[in-house]
């Protein structure tokens, strides 16, 4: 299943896709169904059993581009995102980060939109380097604690992907990331979660990233320093994981250019397969199976 | 005014304080209002002014011994917290940190319990190193961005304790603190919210933070490096402070101990005014004419 979580006037809802346009309305479906998903993960799996059950043979009432879609989960109680989980990316900005344990940080709500919203790229008067980061997201399907690695899978709800946005320049102000990687519509996450019975092994997927259709990005999941399972134990280690928790996987390094390429203005020297954000681009963080999520970035309208 | 969240049984509500032990339930005074105090901060300054006028003469109906209290904000969109913005920890560390930007990280509500409730120590098998921080916390009352220091007071709620507890061997487990900061019940956030008029100048004010009855960190709060005025200038560069948003303002070093002071089990070798919390133990962190955070240690319940 696909499960999407949109907007209609203040109205909240969750969908289940039958197609990449069309969609199933829950709140039409089953009227006794939290409108929030996270709420309905909390519900456990017999209620995803019963809308798999409620949705068979139904069409869709509903297309994705009649709604504002919504961060797949639009407020989850935590948002881990991982540093340097790929030795491409490593590589690429010569930092270092400890081989034993995972380097995480945490998102808030407000720095997301989902599918198909604006990003906002900074004004430049503030901050002047955005970039992409196409991810893995990991959605939590029910509370663990102490998760050994061989069973961490099964608590897993779903997939997604996520474009883990980063200003540069205010990740650097001081050793933590902090507001640097929560920017106000600086990232995304969507266009819906896939289960995790129908994404199958992470393992056995790509990672794309694209601006204005060209690839910046293309690298095997299976490349990933610390794995999902790994990740989920560890976490496991110091808190109960919470149904909606999402684990952004990190990022990999950029694709290099032909030798012969003329650096444009936001363009880095230093990675130079790397192209910052500006308004007017159009970002798509693809992972391969589960579908394409799309942001057009514009300048943050907000007065200075 | 004093403004705590509580739970009874399932219900969560909201409560004005008319002394340090008695409290007015607002569920039964005003039942329209919301029963989280993150939304009721949302209604803006005419619901604290129809409260304020709603509770003259009412000498309480409950008695927070009565109650579960619940962290001041059970569950805000976002909580900042600030490291070495004391230069007195930032000696005893040993660290360095940036003299331009605030250091700051993220905490995630399942790792912060109200007042009178008991903080887990983790299990020695997973971290050993559990250390108390006592800190100013700030709540937002309204929406703001890009907002100029001169103003920002005028964007806070109110004030709080907080005992920003942290396990410090996942802290340095790699670069970001990530979990370090986020076990689970691993710090506390109240007794209440006194409201900014109650509280007036945080500058004015000291926190104190006291083990076992024994005082353990004492320092004015003119001694932060950043003041509340600039961090909420810093943050709103970057987003929209949302109401209910909390920032944590640091923690100052630790007091020394006398010259002849013989190092017990649990002491710091390297901060020798410094104390680890174990089972067993009371913390306690006042913010002076605010009131008193206390928190029993227990050994974290759940099994390996």
């Amino acid at each position: 299943m696909k499960l999407i979580s949109y907007r209609s006037g203040d109205m909240q809802g969750i969908g289940v896709m039958v197609d990449h346009e069309r969609f199933i309305s829950l709140r039409r479906l089953i009227p006794d169904l939290p409108n929030d998903l996270r709420f309905l993960l909390d519900q456990g799996k017999a209620t995803l059993q019963r809308i798999a059950e409620a949705i068979v043979g139904n069409e869709g009432d509903m297309r994705i581009d009649q709604v504002q879609l919504d961060p797949v989960i639009p407020e989850p109680h935590a948002t881990w995102a991982l540093a340097l989980n790929f030795q491409m990316h490593i590589d690429e900005t010569g930092l270092t980060t400890s081989p034993d344990y995972p380097q995480i940080f945490m998102r808030m709500p407000i720095s997301v939109v989902g599918h198909n919203e604006p990003l906002w790229c900074p004004n430049p008067a503030i901050a002047k380097i955005f970039d992409y980061e196409g991810e893995l997201a990991v959605i939590i399907g029910r509370p663990g604690r102490h998760i050994p690695v061989e069973r961490a899978l099964e608590f897993v709800a779903g997939y997604s992907c996520y474009n883990e946005g980063s200003v540069r320049n205010f990740q650097g102000h001081n050793r933590q990331f902090g507001l640097g990687k929560n920017f106000e519509r600086s990232g995304s996450f969507g266009p819906w979660l896939m289960t995790a019975d129908e994404f199958g092994d992470p393992k056995q997927h790509r990672v794309i990233t694209r601006l204005n259709g060209v690839e910046k990005q293309n690298e095997s999941l299976d490349q990933m320093l610390f794995s999902v399972e790994q990740v989920i134990h560890y976490l496991s280690t110091g808190y109960t994981l919470q149904p909606g928790d999402v684990i952004v996987m990190g990022t990999p390094g950029a694709l290099k250019k032909p030798a012969d390429y003329v650096l444009e203005p936001y363009d880095s020297p230093k990675n130079p397969g790397r192209t910052h954000m500006k308004p007017g681009d159009v970002c798509e963080v693809e992972v391969t199976g589960l579908g394409i999520l799309s942001n057009l970035i514009v300048a943050d309208p907000t007065e200075l």
